[in-house]
């Protein structure tokens, strides 16, 4: 793998430059996106220059996919007949079975292989980007056929980076992710939501580091989330199915006076997470 | 005000006595309380002494009540009898028509204020309290009749020590927490519960930031929250309510992809308090 190119230079994209020049990658990085974001990332020395997709796409060994869902779906179906022979292409977007699907449908004789680094932050763009961004957090990989010298050489300089490669089937991933990124983000949401509905003019005014822990997630873009829900939704709305019956319970037994278990159940759970979190 | 008796010398209680210190309080604090509680309040210089709830009651111009709400209600019914003549009674419970009830019904002859301060956190105990708790942060005040020379004293402490001093009626005061702090530690617990509760083995290692925010709350003590929830049920159970509501829509919103302005309403509310946090 002596060159790669990013498409969409954005917080994961530029992360990615950054992460493989810090850990020796001496080859040539090259970025495809908004002449705005490509300055950026070139300022902060993520990227060495700025190609069409075209010419990127004609020169790399690597194509990383580093857009928001809907538009790496757009990108996919432009790939065909621009990558260069023996290229592998790779993404990063936060669903992975509809980015597969799509792969397999136009990149005939590309090869392909899903990703997901999980790794996000509240702010985005070059500017937010870092190094360390992937450093001990899992990145999941979809491969669809056995690992080549290429593939191998991607999940090497992954692991280079420091992230925890995971392999998973593209519907493990995106039924795993409907519960523990995208179910946090619909609550988040659907709270913000309810508190400005309401007509108490001191809910905005008597709150603690709770609340604006819980609705953080709600800040976060609609239009990356958009196409994460609208590329997951059965996985998400199952979550949703299972969320709102926990809920039930706990309401239950709040008139029950039988909250104690369930609160015991939940701690437990969020210590659990919190030690896998460390290690 | 020249002495204080404060009762649970937890992060609470202790706080409070480190920051009247702090800013310049010269009188005696007495901590009633457990015997590992009082010395570690004692070695931070929360409080001066210990003594039994009997000799602090009888000899402080304030008594400052920062125990769990469930301890508060039993405390309020020891105290006739025990409190000197002229002194003020006041607590810091999480709720307040359920302790202000209890003190009408207990305390006749003794002036007793309600109040919270808005000023949780994390850990618990006096090991975790700090002077600075209450600088910047609400401190609701349910007074039931008009001030007194000893109630303007204490409001001007809690000024002194940095406190945004609101007043409020107790119901009030319950169903402003119920949609800010009760509902967002509602659905903490239960999205942890939801999770602890999946068959699927990956849900607790391929997770994010996010969902360590939307599970911190779901670490809190059930032992705390039991009698908070207990106390506030109804308007618990109404912002349960309300927000399935904002749940089902944001759902539906999913299956007609309108998912757009419901995702802004969210994301503008989150600011918003997040801009008047920071005045």
């Amino acid at each position: 793998m002596n060159s790669v190119a990013i498409v969409g230079v954005g917080l994961i994209g530029s992360s990615f430059g950054l992460a493989l020049r810090e850990y020796g990658f001496a080859g040539q990085i090259v970025g495809v996106s908004s002449a705005a974001a490509l300055e950026a990332a070139k300022k902060l020395g993520a990227i060495d220059g700025s190609a069409s997709l075209r010419e990127a796409a004609g020169s790399a060994d690597l194509i990383y996919l580093a857009q928001p869902v809907d538009r790496i779906l757009i990108t996919i179906e432009k790939l065909p007949g621009l990558v260069r022979s023996g290229a592998l292409v790779t993404d990063a977007g936060s669903t992975k079975a509809a980015i597969v699907r799509q792969a397999q449908r136009c990149l005939a004789g590309i090869a392909f292989i899903g990703g997901h680094p999980i790794a996000g932050k509240e702010q985005r763009g070059a500017e937010a980007s870092e190094a360390q961004l992937f450093n001990g957090k899992p990145y999941v990989l979809t491969p669809q056929g056995p690992s080549t010298a290429l593939t191998d050489s991607f999940r090497w300089w992954l692991e280079k980076i420091g992230a925890r490669v995971v392999e998973m089937q593209p519907e493990e991933h995106d039924a795993t992710v409907a519960l523990t990124s995208h179910l946090p983000q619909v609550l988040s949401t659907s709270l913000a939501l309810t508190l400005a509905r309401q007509s108490n003019p001191n809910a905005a005014e008597i709150f603690g580091t709770g609340l604006l822990d819980m609705t953080r997630l709600a800040l976060s873009s609609p239009d990356l989330w958009t196409s994460i829900l609208a590329t997951n939704k059965p996985a998400v709305l199952a979550a949703i199915e299972a969320y709102s019956a926990s809920l039930a319970d706990l309401r239950r037994s709040l008139e029950s006076d039988t909250v104690v278990e369930l609160f015991e159940v939940g701690a437990s759970w969020a210590k659990r997470i919190r030690e896998q979190h460390r290690t």
